[in-house]
């Protein structure tokens, strides 16, 4: 599709994606609903209030996306349409308006803030290799995949308030304690990072005591991102028995600005693999799907360049976002629209398609070599790392991009 | 403290009590800030708006108290002894006011709502009787408590969008597996509840990346309500290795509507057990205390009468509510007024303070007796089950109730 805006070759953000975000636009202290053209911002609170974008109730008037996405899937629809029209070369409507330049901006006016106000956080664990891995790393090849881990998607409960957009990580302290030796407080020696994608729930949700059933959840997921859930696995290897990762995750999880709609995703839709066992009624699903879309991970070290150190890709998914997000209402869980689904880390078959460091370096044993004869096991300070997801269609990409992040020294102070 | 508002005898709502809520006050359709007197409730955000209740900048003119939480201590004060005075026998200002019958109203007239917006709520598990029963019952006397459970205070992130007043619970469906057993899709056989308090974080809170230190800690902790974590546990044994407890716990959990400010608490403040072994010097409170609350469950089975089943204590807890928080905030999880979090299901030492039916019962294996021959080991549809708080004070009492709840059958559908 032709747009009057230019996009250059290769963009991430041609008319085929159409992603939403919020941010201020030239130094304005409300934060506007938007979306991304090649390397231009439209505002679309703007084009909604001087009735370019035509809307039955206001849908942008509002500093997240949160009363958008609470809408229909046919709403999301004619509004992504819409768009697209309004941008094309051939339409004039806002080519051609005195309002343009308001209603447009390059990158740099734009100041991009949280795009939704996130009720709940969850995060899956719904990669096989991912699962089976850590698993052998902490509980043996027998107990690697616990016997739940086919019978439903496996999750726990996260932490909203420390979701942000991309942001730098500090790394974290607290308790370790080494397989038989005395628990400690320190500096976290093993931070990592797990590539994931973010699923954002929307439509009309259930209400608490009913469940969503698989045949409607396709509809209550609005679009995805890119997330990176930082983890501090020795702190996690101290907490986690009997009730789940919490201080080792809830200090940061980081996601991309612009959420891709599953219209969006549409040409990239594939099969899912069948599951054995067969999972019970609730969640079969007679479209069993995920997306192929690539995702790179690099990693930065000082002294050295940006190099690329996994290509994973969420088709290596074993459960479905719909799946999940069936399984997590099963006992009556209400979900609200903005609510934020972690995959859990997606690691392919492969050694270069791992999600996370753990599985790269084997928990430490094996570091990763780089260039110029430098290595990692886990994150070191300086250290910069990058998350990119790509969709390949036909004369175009979809892209999705975590902006990179600076691993931060530790605070110190009297503690340690 | 004698208030022209008539106080019954033993009323919870004493003037020393002074808790908060929200409720919508003769049907108006936005829910206003409210105290409650005896069987009285006093309007806050039309006090304030009519200049009665000064205040430098406006507090209660929002749907939920979090504005007001998000202040210091000293405001909390200030408000609490400006209300306090308004409401003296030997005060006018208010009492002989044009508006006083529009700032009074009596139960029936007013319609509680959430007081609260939850950003996360996280549940801990910080009574070691519970801890170590149920521990026994699932991992051994051995393996009961995990040695991390006495280096800091264990917890997970819960589900925000089901924490609700009151309310009846709906049994939950879902995923359950006899142990050596098969998987099957069952309504839940083993509905539980858990007595446990809870604490709504507020004051000035620590931003991502930093951690609240246990001497500011206090601060940060505006008051606290009972709290009822359901629990489903057939569901939550086939579900929680590895990642902790998930559906089993997100399909509702109930809280009392008026929170009790640690100033009404101040006069029933104890001190807890010193801990052994000393924790680690982030979580080392000079002042290591606990309230004492006798904390009272009744159950009412149908066709008998309501029954205290238990009769356990706040002061029961080995981790103090102070301890909780700094730990949450450890690894820099950046926390926010209005954060929810339960202190674990409170168990006293001996067999009438338990404080769930999983313990009473002995996982069903030793049925609670009830007058009539009846008898329980988990909740029936049809039973009731009501939870209160007090502190007895000199000449006063400050409770806590938590509105009774009813079984309600499960949803019937074509998966079970
Ligand atoms: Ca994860
Ligand atoms: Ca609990
Ligand atoms: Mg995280
Ligand atoms: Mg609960
Ligand atoms: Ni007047």
């Amino acid at each position: 599709m032709e747009s009057f805006i230019e996009i250059p070759e290769g963009s991430y953000y041609p008319l085929e994606n159409i992603p939403y975000s919020t941010g201020h636009v030239r130094g304005g202290d409300q934060a506007h609903c938007l979306t991304r053209v090649g390397n231009t911002i439209v505002d679309l609170t703007f084009l909604e209030q001087i009735g370019i974008l035509k809307t039955e109730k206001a849908l942008f008037n509002t500093q997240t996306l949160n009363k958008f996405m609470s809408e229909s899937r046919e709403i999301w629809q004619s509004i992504r349409s819409q768009i697209q029209n309004l941008l094309r070369s051939d339409n004039q409507e806002l080519q051609s308006s005195e309002h343009k330049t308001q209603a447009l901006a390059s990158l740099e006016e734009v100041q991009l803030s949280m795009p939704v106000n996130i009720g709940d956080y969850t995060d899956f664990y719904s990669s096989k290799n991912h699962a089976y891995n850590v698993g052998v790393m902490f509980r043996g090849p027998e107990n690697a995949l616990q016997p739940n881990w086919t019978r439903m998607p496996i999750g726990y409960h996260g932490r909203s308030s420390s979701v942000v957009v991309g942001g730098n990580v500090i790394r974290p302290r607290g308790q370790v304690c080494p397989p038989g030796g005395e628990p400690s407080f320190s500096i976290c020696k093993k931070l990592d990072y797990e590539l994931e994608i973010g699923c954002f729930v929307g439509g009309k949700t259930n209400d608490m005591g009913k469940s969503i059933d698989i045949a409607d959840a396709y509809n209550n997921i609005f679009g995805i991102v890119l997330l990176n859930d930082w983890s501090a696995r020795d702190i996690q290897a101290w907490e986690y028995i009997p009730l789940g990762p919490f201080t080792a995750k809830n200090f940061m999880t980081s996601i991309s600005p612009w959420i891709v709609t599953l219209e969006a995703l549409a040409p990239f839709k594939v099969p899912l693999e069948p599951q054995n066992p067969v999972p019970f009624p609730y969640l079969q699903d007679p479209d069993l799907f995920s997306y192929d879309i690539a995702l790179k991970t690099f990693l930065k070290v000082p002294e050295n360049d940006n190099t690329l150190i996994s290509t994973s890709n969420m088709k290596y998914l074993y459960w479905s976002i719909t799946q999940q997000l069936v399984h997590h209402t099963v006992t009556g869980c209400n979900m609200r629209p903005g609510d934020l689904l972690g995959s859990g880390t997606i690691s392919g078959p492969t050694e270069d398609s791992l999600g996370c460091l753990l599985e790269i370096s084997l928990n430490g044993k094996k570091p990763l070599q780089l260039p110029n004869g430098q290595q990692r096991t886990f994150l070191n300070d300086g250290d910069v790392l990058t998350i990119v997801g790509e969709c390949k269609g036909n004369g175009f990409t979809i892209g999705l991009e975590l902006p990179s992040a600076v691993v931060l020294p530790a605070v110190q102070d009297k503690y340690v």
